[in-house]
């Protein structure tokens, strides 16, 4: 047990000065507490990922590990169940409502699971983890797979108690952590409409794609970039985007991520000097988390309201930037000078646009196109429903992953389980149910555009002109200063006119890789 | 009140896992989690001065403000007075035994003063600072003297509550908070001492200096020195005079300090591209802080009797690697070369010591050398005692300082109160009893070093070799792996022999600035 654990807190001493304290007036200096100890952990994240030493990491996972015991314990503190019920009496504004209602929703989602149980689960799959960064790189399934097998196991135990608690199935109870709202009944349907589209359309974009190709020969992705040119080029586009350089930074990390607090956003990536298109297009994924971010609403800050929605939505946010943005051909009609003024080398739109818009088969989710991608992350949901309700067990894994992969993409991974079903770092972590959000993702951010265009058809006219303002404007007002508000599916109907829609996706897909 | 502050931590309810626990091992809990907060505190700081984007200031400050509150909040619990009793009677070992009387020693400290005088005597603070920074620009003594006259009645209600827990005398109990052991009674007759001789010596040094200066034209401190390059020399020097790379950084802030960690101490300095001297020095002297937190007893890290001693000691460490180390002329033999390697610069000896020992009568303590520095700090230390004595008023401290400046220095402050009275922080940020500090520190330094050369006769000839081992070896058993097992005092004794004495300072500037 972590030494957080160990203290019980009381919150519901009364001290002088909190004797006639509106209760709502409790949990907001609560949700304060567990803010700025959520800003520390933030911010110690960024740190180590970015600046400390070699030398630092025992010390720093030792204090990172106290103060999220410390952050969880003050947060399922069992006065806080009192407290909700007590301040939902007092006569509260529509803001304040809200924020109440968000904090009994998160209080609940974070008092789910006993304690014994969160500890039993956390050294499981800290082992797992472990074991996968060593057993992968040996393609050893055998090795793995008991391990595995014992982090399904608790996965389905976890889905039960949440679904008793929160009176939902078990693998929707599993997706309400990371998308609130969602369910398979009608997630399914969308993704199974976008697969049945996919597994037909893939091999249309790659003859397109070959034809296109047929005509010209490739400029290859070659060339000497500087580290410190690409950080200004970088940097450049960020900021043309739209995002604030006073509320955060580029910095570089060995994984790329988009970390810190909303006022002080910490965008990190890393440099190839051979090649600058890969690291600009994830320099502008993670501006667009960065800018989701910096729009949440200020004032709802400190409370569970002000965070952004969920992981679909965030997902959206990010890939709006980089694929409605950053691979339209219009954005690179303005984006090419300013490339050329950075690394002195001029691309013809003929010559980039291949590369922007490569699509190609292949094992790996995470290098994968905007067309392939999602029947990875399908792959993926339907196993992980079969793993959560025992219709499937971890021993037959490789086979139906393979038969899936086949089936949808024409690769096999039989003999080759490392890229199989010992790909991804998020079963082996015990987060099941979070796949899916990618994919709704890409749907969301093309619905989102769909929305935009139908009002302001010139859009990506805009983009060529360096103007990013309508696309921002109609985001800040629909979905960043929405904080979590709504649910995922609220949101969604709320901003777009409609609920999910595979439809928008499949345009945007066909627009781009299905015409020559 | 700050949010911290509102949450009761009943830290004795007895959970299941803890009822057959020692009570020193709650305490060793408790002292993890102070740890944790301390750790996310300095690395907070330092993200503050060297990363964080200029917008993030807001919520940054309120996250610390929050965290701060919470360590207070934490570390004086009413409970753990009782604690500290049932422990003493169980059986420890000899390192928890010194680590409950230190831990004893600082519950003391933490709960001295109550709640509410804390937070009426921080809001007199902050606004007597914030004044002080706009009306020292202007010299405007007058606007200044009521806020100033605040700060300092609540200091002497605070000494005065101090001295009653802790049955010491007012000026006594607040230094008690930088130097645990020191006292006026001991402390006084040795700075009086010094302040005797440095009356006198200081014009001796600067005949000295003149009758050096005239046999040879003095080869100006100029140049241009690329901050990179000045970068890579200071990291070479730092590494060279015993730095650990692998627990500790070297960057660029605003005020130079060093921060973070003892696993991951963070140096800062600022460069000036036309001289590179001063940032080297600077680097020197936070290199001396950084390997005495780099050598503390790890083992004891999470303990305050794993922290260092004492802002005396503390300054000793640095000023022993900037002034016994660093201004050493056997220093510069290694140096120079190194220099020229960095810089593509060559100087001699005879070029580069008139720079490193330079001497001058000045206003501005932080400006001084090390002759004049400590006549600058005596008349702070006999001033603030007259002060917290009550003694003297605020609103005659421009002619006090005005008499003492002249007697000790020769120079007026009178139509000057921005660089009298009006210009060091601590006064108005209540910081009384911190002074001596410095002085003790650069007084210990010497005597730590005679105690070495006395064993060890050649050690400058050492530096002069690029070796530095016996002088780190001897304080890292002496000084640094002792951590805060001993007093002030105490720690004086025990490593040199000796108490306190003046002599070794003085034979120590005598050596270097009284001898043609």
């Amino acid at each position: 047990m972590s030494p957080g654990g160990n203290a019980s807190i009381l919150l519901t001493t009364l001290q002088t000065d909190e004797a006639d304290k509106m209760t709502f007036q409790k949990i907001d200096d609560h949700c304060r507490r567990l803010d700025a100890l959520g800003h520390a952990l933030a911010i110690l994240g960024v740190d180590e990922a970015t600046q400390m030493a070699v030398g630092g990491g025992e010390a720093r996972a030792e204090a990172m590990a106290t103060l999220s015991g410390m952050q969880h314990c003050i947060a399922t503190a069992p006065e806080i169940a009192d407290w909700i019920d007590t301040a939902e009496a007092e006569s509260l504004n529509d803001e304040q409502k809200a924020a109440l209602r968000e904090f009994r929703r998160t209080y609940l989602l974070n008092t789910c699971l006993p304690p014994e149980f969160v500890e039993r689960q956390t050294r499981t799959r800290m082992r797992c983890e472990q074991l996968w960064r060593d057993l992968r790189a040996k393609n050893d399934w055998a090795g793995f797979q008991p391990s595995l097998e014992s982090v399904v196991a608790l996965a389905r135990e976890e889905a039960a108690m949440r679904a008793d608690v929160l009176k939902l199935a078990p693998y929707d109870a599993m997706m309400e952590q990371y998308d609130p709202g969602n369910r398979v009944a009608d997630i399914a349907p969308v993704l199974e409409d976008l697969k049945t589209f996919l597994v037909d359309f893939v091999p249309k974009a790659l003859d397109v794609q070959e034809q296109r190709l047929a005509r010209t020969s490739l400029k290859p992705l070659s060339g000497i970039y500087p580290v410190e040119r690409q950080r200004e080029l970088g940097l450049a586009m960020m900021v043309a985007v739209g995002f604030d350089a006073t509320h955060g930074s580029l910095s570089v990390s060995h994984h790329p991520f988009c970390g810190g607090v909303p006022t002080d956003v910490r965008i990190t990536t890393r440099y190839r000097t051979t090649e600058f298109l890969s690291s600009l297009m994830g320099v502008l994924h993670e501006t667009g988390h960065a800018l989701y971010e910096q729009g949440l609403p200020r004032e709802w800050g400190h409370w569970p309201l002000g965070r952004a929605r969920g992981m679909a939505m965030h997902e959206s946010q990010s890939l709006f930037v980089e694929k409605q943005i950053g691979r339209n051909p219009a954005f690179w009609r303005w984006a090419l000078p300013v490339v050329e003024q950075h690394l002195g080398e001029s691309w013809t739109l003929d010559e980039i646009l291949p590369h922007v818009h490569r699509v190609e088969r292949g094992l790996i989710r995470v290098d994968a196109d905007e067309v392939t991608y999602p029947l990875h992350v399908i792959l993926r949901f339907e196993l992980e429903q079969e793993l959560i309700a025992g219709r499937l067990e971890v021993i037959d894994l490789p086979e139906a992953w393979d038969a899936r992969m086949q089936a949808y993409l024409g690769l096999s991974t039989i003999d080759n389980p490392a890229d199989g079903p010992m790909q991804d770092v998020h079963w082996p972590s015990g987060a099941f149910g979070y796949f899916p959000s990618y994919t709704l993702g890409a749907m969301i951010a093309a619905q989102q555009w769909a929305a935009i265009e139908s009002v302001n058809p010139d859009v990506s006219e805009q983009f060529a002109e360096g103007r990013f303002d309508t696309v921002n404007d109609w985001r800040r007002d629909h979905v960043w200063r929405q904080g979590s508000r709504w649910s995922t599916p609220e949101l969604i109907e709320r901003s777009t006119g409609e609920p999910l829609n595979a439809d928008h996706f499949k345009r945007h897909l066909q627009k781009r890789y299905g015409t020559i």
